[in-house]
């Protein structure tokens, strides 16, 4: 079976997955995770012990976690379409570096406005800390890469590459919290934004996370049940 | 000039791409941060606009930032000393997972930490919750990489890898912070810290963090000053 993308509604960070394959274009499915179901279906524990998404199960039947390291196998794929590059070239680093710097500082910045949708029992106090922390966190990242983008079209430069495709699905999280006015204070942040949501696969990945049954530009080969995989992940 | 790697003391992750470059045997220089010296130095904005270690200043001139970057760029020269695989490969896939995973889940883990380091001006209960969330999340990092542990010697299976030496440099915080009894909570993840301290490469970078001179196996050429460097980076 074509690899099938693990992921996670509402607001995953799944989503710049999505938009990846989209752009890649090469055949894959879908399974739908619903993060705030608990318990979740036991049988995911065999894609991910530790109960995130998004994961990708591989051609060959093995489960590949963590955002980072799906966009790397990506890129790998995506070399001929110029969204990765190949290992040891100049573009290879800008493109780990800026993965790494949007999966670490700029995801883990939102961590503390996260933590605060699961603040019971918190005092108002505490409730306020996480905000402010939250927010000034945020507030940095926004300002490194607004500055980036005052100079170039894509995060990397002239080109997209799947950086982008991972960004989207983070920034918008600015949005959601309502932590800024975007176009007034990270103008050149908000223009790739709005540039990121014009893009087809961006549309396809909001109608995918809404429930919808979007045609895609190709790839898409539809959904699947953790169900329907379980002779797959018994294995 | 050899590649640089900028280092920050105290109790900095760059000591995993220390570690990194010993057992990579290739030549390389240091460059000494200290991080709790206030402003740094405006030079090495010209490495990092963002004032963080490590960097790695590459033979062509030019800086990488953020340690899975940099770990991936050694990891490609490390390829034929088993240190790091080919794109496209399996063992690729499992390198940046589990990176990934170390630079983001357990490296932030530690955040709330760090956060009370610079608590003036936070209230008790601010830094209760601060300390509480940060137990809390490398109990649970701790926890699954002692499950891992428990069945491989190194963190990918039977061989060690670089995502073992940037794992030393975040596992010692737990000793740092005093936040379990490592040896009893996690035997596996202690057993795991204990063979890497013995490690030649280790015992290298410890001595280098408390400013002493090691010989180092071959690759370390020396100390450079950001000074020194000046012509270089104005270029």
């Amino acid at each position: 079976m074509e690899p099938v993308l693990f992921y996670g509604v509402p607001q995953g960070c799944s989503f710049g997955s999505i938009v990846a394959l989209e752009w890649l274009g090469q055949p894959y499915r879908l399974c739908r995770i619903e993060m705030l179901e608990h318990p979740w279906d036991p049988l995911y524990a065999k894609i991910n012990p530790r109960l995130k998404t998004p994961a990708l199960l591989l051609e060959e039947g093995e489960p590949l976690t963590e955002s980072q390291a799906i966009l790397q196998h990506l890129a790998a794929r995506g070399r001929e379409a110029g969204l990765g590059f190949a290992q040891g070239s100049r573009e290879f680093d800008r493109l780990s570096e800026m993965l790494a710097y949007l999966n670490t500082d700029f995801f883990g910045a939102f961590g503390p406005l996260w933590t605060l949708y699961d603040s019971q029992g918190m005092s108002g106090v505490e409730q306020e800390l996480l905000r402010r922390l939250g927010r000034q966190q945020v507030a940095e990242c926004c300002a490194h890469l607004d500055a980036l983008l005052a100079e170039r079209t894509w995060l990397l430069g002239e080109r997209r590459s799947l950086a982008d495709a991972y960004f989207v699905g983070i920034a918008r999280w600015a949005e959601y919290h309502r932590l800024f006015d975007l176009e007034h204070d990270y103008p050149h942040l908000a223009r790739h934004l709005a540039t990121l949501k014009a893009d087809a696969a961006v549309r396809f990945a909001e109608a995918i996370e809404r429930g919808e049954s979007p045609d895609g530009a190709g790839g898409f080969r539809g959904h699947v049940t953790l169900e329907t995989l379980r002779p797959r992940l018994a294995a």
